[in-house]
């Protein structure tokens, strides 16, 4: 095994290509480092593929996770100037909506839950403005007449999670990074000044292919548990989530349904309904902890019930795609990033994983962190607290 | 144009390959006729496809239309024997079940439909058992314990439809049938000893082809009303009716969710619910004056929430496909079966479409009676009323 300054393949390999995977590539690329992206090329295992791109930093699952909380400012600080600088390089649209999002409740006890999220974003210095059910179907005249009110709240954003990562990968093959159909299957990253080493089966080559490189990332979602060499205990911290989620669009001559992402709480379930420029509607997730990826009857059930009570014109969409991810959920639900051995600053081995329900919205941040620890400076300290030193 | 005893490039041409006009080819080439059949080959256009292969005689669609109803016998009397047959012919199987229907009442007010419904079979002769709840969930215990009671039909059938179509096609290739890929555009079908000429757009040869035939048979389903030369009052009278509906499957070690088809009559809406052996279940079938073939957030909802209503385990099943087709109505529900010139023995024109949604049903009892037509003998007289000179 080579130490560092010998001859390896690449600067930097990264497993995983999904938003996480490519635009990390992407920024190391940028910064001049040689860069191998391992990719199955199989997007049907891309929980990335199967995302809204609601991109807010307070949802139910942060309620409270202060650490968490902090990050995802940071996350959606970076977005929109991450977002623009991808489209200036490729030529391609995102589809970064600001329009913001409104947020309904359909029972007394749902308006009681939104109202406590509207106290705490208040507390946290962050916009969030109560509205009357009137008030609301001004804005989204579609929305259901019996929604009991709603809250505005101006700084989330969407993207097109799709187009997103279609904008990375253009990016990462503009900048030079170099990608290989396959699966990293080990990885061996010594500790110091040694280069790591990568297991890979690939599409195009017989047997296992090895490769050498100075560090390599892992960021391969879910498969991060399924890896030779990642540490036992990320390898237990990740867990599968999964999401089912509707991709619907528009008939011809029909008024858009939403102009902006809706949240409904429908008798404590959480529903979101986000529109796309080009006239597709999401509505999502189920979150259930399997690891398979099938659609279920049921999910698509409740889904739709959940979605017609609150935009009863749903009903007109036609359906283009129903589907399945899994989600990389944490022990802790924090992502996971950060060098194996925190305290080692030659450590080769660096993770990017965990990212649970806030893949995409943390993917501009992810890619700055870790293209921090490639070129020897510290990510911004709002990371500290997701290092995989944590997991215990 | 030759008159009948010249050259032609076959004795029939058939336009449609769908269900009915591949049964015609394969009987009709059985016979010794040399048979073209002309289909586009894209499936998305097939009705034939988007079934679930209930073969029942009485549904509320023909309750009272008497002439349909001994059709519908003819049809239900010929489906074994012909089955059997394309068995043998190919060594397919076509899945036909013969386990019966047991239809449920989800309210009182359904449970009274569904008693009139038995009173009719009674009055008829056929077979019906009334059945209490208890007695219900005996025979399917999956059935929602609210239920309030339903009736045996042990005289129903069920095939399931794409195998069934799988088996014709091979058949009728087996037989001879050549069959071409393109769409009929016209038909030109003198009186008397004149032959028929066929205009197709052939995908594998550029323009217009032209092919001469002793007869041609148009079953072409709702496209029927599309073809030049077909009386202007059969394609008046055929009017499509979109049918959407759901294939799921058994996810692995899960008991079959029902053992035979499951009708449900929940708040007055029909449904059904058709197992097969290989443990995919159709449900459907909505029935929409509309001529797409989008699937739709509506349908899709209304559909699961009433076979989930009428058997809560369905749940648990996965979305194979969810798909529309459009059913060829007719002005008066019944098929147009015959010589586009009733009286005219000599009219090359042979009309087999408008079958709405009783197309896999009458498929057999329909090759049987145009069979009869090209070899110069009569159909069975329960089709006389079906005849296209009826037609104002």
């Amino acid at each position: 095994m080579p130490a560092k300054g010998e001859s390896v393949d690449a600067d930097v390999v990264v497993a995983g290509g999904g938003v996480i995977g490519t635009a990390i590539a992407w920024r190391a690329a940028s910064t001049g480092l040689s860069v191998t992206l391992v990719d199955p090329d199989n997007d049907a295992d891309k929980a990335s593929l199967v995302a809204a791109g609601m991109l807010g930093p307070v949802s139910e699952s942060v309620f409270g996770e202060r650490d968490l909380l902090n990050l995802n400012l940071l996350a959606i600080g970076r977005f929109p100037s991450f977002s623009e600088e991808l489209e200036a390089a490729t030529g391609l649209v995102t589809g970064l909506r600001t329009e913001g999002t409104l947020a309904v409740a359909y029972d007394n006890g749902d308006l009681a839950a939104l109202q406590r999220l509207t106290e705490f974003r208040h507390g946290i210095g962050l916009a969030a403005e109560a509205l009357d059910a009137k008030r609301c179907r001004e804005l989204e005249p579609f929305l259901a007449p019996g929604i009991r009110g709603g809250v505005l709240v101006t700084g989330d954003l969407s993207v097109d999670n799709r187009r997103y990562l279609a904008a990375l990968r253009t990016a990462a093959a503009n900048a030079g990074v170099k990608r290989l159909t396959g699966t990293v299957t080990a990885v061996a990253a010594g500790p110091g000044a040694t280069a790591a080493r990568v297991r890979a089966r690939l599409r195009d080559a017989p047997g296992t292919t090895e490769l050498e490189a100075r560090d390599v990332v892992v960021a391969a979602g879910f498969a991060t548990s399924r890896i030779g060499g990642v540490p036992d205990k990320v390898r237990r911290a990740i867990r599968p989530v999964k999401g089912q989620l509707l991709r619907l669009r528009h008939p011809e001559h029909m008024p858009r349904v939403a102009t902006r992402t809706i949240r409904a709480i429908v008798q404590g379930r959480d529903l979101y309904i986000v529109p796309r420029a080009d006239g597709e509607v999401v509505v999502g997730a189920t979150q259930e902890e399997r690891d398979d990826r099938d659609v279920t009857a049921g999910a698509l059930h409740d889904l739709l019930r959940d979605a017609v009570i609150a935009l009863p014109a749903i009903s007109e969409l036609i359906l283009a795609e129903a589907s399945a991810g899994l989600r990389p959920g944490s022990q802790d639900n924090g992502p996971i990033v950060g060098r194996a051995g925190a305290d080692d600053p030659g450590e080769s081995l660096i993770l990017a994983t965990g990212h649970f329900r806030n893949g995409i919205l943390l993917s501009a941040a992810t890619a700055d962190a870790v293209a921090a620890l490639l070129t020897g400076s510290d990510p911004d300290p709002a990371w500290t607290p997701f290092r995989p030193g944590r997991l215990g």
